[in-house]
């Protein structure tokens, strides 16, 4: 990876068609409206991506890494208390390094939709592994839906625009102290300085 | 209200309308969509609503009348502790009664964007207002956290696909009783037949 000018581009690019995404979804967002937002020519833009699918995909593409690799992590551990805890821990870290796409991702399937029809295809597969986890083998009804109000009431209270003025770490510790309580893992003090 | 065969239609083409918004996504269907899927011409469709924007006002009014009507419910209640047990149990009790409608307000921004531009314009300030209750007068942000972790939680697994084969009642029994644990709320024996 070079850090020239052709990387400075891209990367303003995909902040850039992050904002836009959110602001009017990426159904209402425009090669055009990217262009102009960068002030570059629309030949601009189609020198790093052909079309706006490409785009998507790579705008999310950094949460959909972290996710990947967390869930590998997460089911190396032999413990199950292990797994979810790494898993809790390292989702709402996951989810406030990424908080303007995890709010992008809960608000708009248009996000969801591009990557289904990606390469990466496998979102629901992670999703589907990251509950399995957390609801434990043979899950009953609670636990399933523990699990599933833990993973959606984390990502959406991260990505809601009612808690965008918290601080990381307020917000960290917030997430995590609700998602044991769900999980019914033990509350610790978790050494922020680790993050 | 009359029961004609005209409003039997409009029932109809609502219903219709609400599976393909659910199928397709709002933006992604069109009025000619739903007059194939009823098996009726446009003109017919025209005769009922005059734009999609129409439909879909007409789809999600249902539950936003009943979000309403549960706000106001709530907010006159004197104390708080009643204030959120009627708003969690009737708040529960409407994302089963409009399971269908609630997983796609939950996945879908199209919706919420029609109704916003609609002469229904308020729902967030229902939603301003059900948080408000639920966190507290002059919540801190553990308040704030449980309350948006409680009310996107419950709908986003009330809306979910994965718990769309459980029944009513336990899909009920256990949502209510995940809201009460976020929310401080003391369990209690909720008489089912009272729903």
């Amino acid at each position: 990876m070079t850090a020239g000018p052709a990387e400075d581009t891209r990367t303003r690019l995909l902040r850039t068609a992050l904002r836009l995404f959110t602001e009017h979804g990426v159904e209402g967002t425009s090669l055009q409206m990217i262009a102009d937002a960068l002030g570059i020519t629309k030949a601009a833009v189609y020198y790093h991506f052909k079309t706006k699918a490409e785009i998507t995909e790579a705008v999310a593409e950094p949460g959909i890494r972290d996710l990947d690799e967390l869930v590998r992590r997460a089911a190396a551990q032999r413990r199950r208390g292990a797994q979810v805890d790494l898993l809790l821990e390292g989702f709402v870290d996951l989810v406030i390094r990424h908080r303007a796409l995890v709010a992008l991702f809960s608000s708009d399937p248009g996000i969801a939709r591009a990557i289904e029809k990606s390469a990466h295809g496998g979102t629901e597969d992670f999703g589907r592994v990251l509950l399995g986890i957390l609801s434990g083998p043979d899950p009953d009804t609670t636990a399933r839906v523990n699990a599933l109000v833990a993973v959606t009431g984390i990502a959406m209270a991260g990505g809601s625009p009612d808690l965008a003025a918290l601080g990381d770490d307020e917000l960290r510790a917030e997430l995590l102290d609700v998602g044991r309580r769900l999980l019914g893992r033990p509350r610790r003090r978790t050494p922020v300085s680790a993050f």
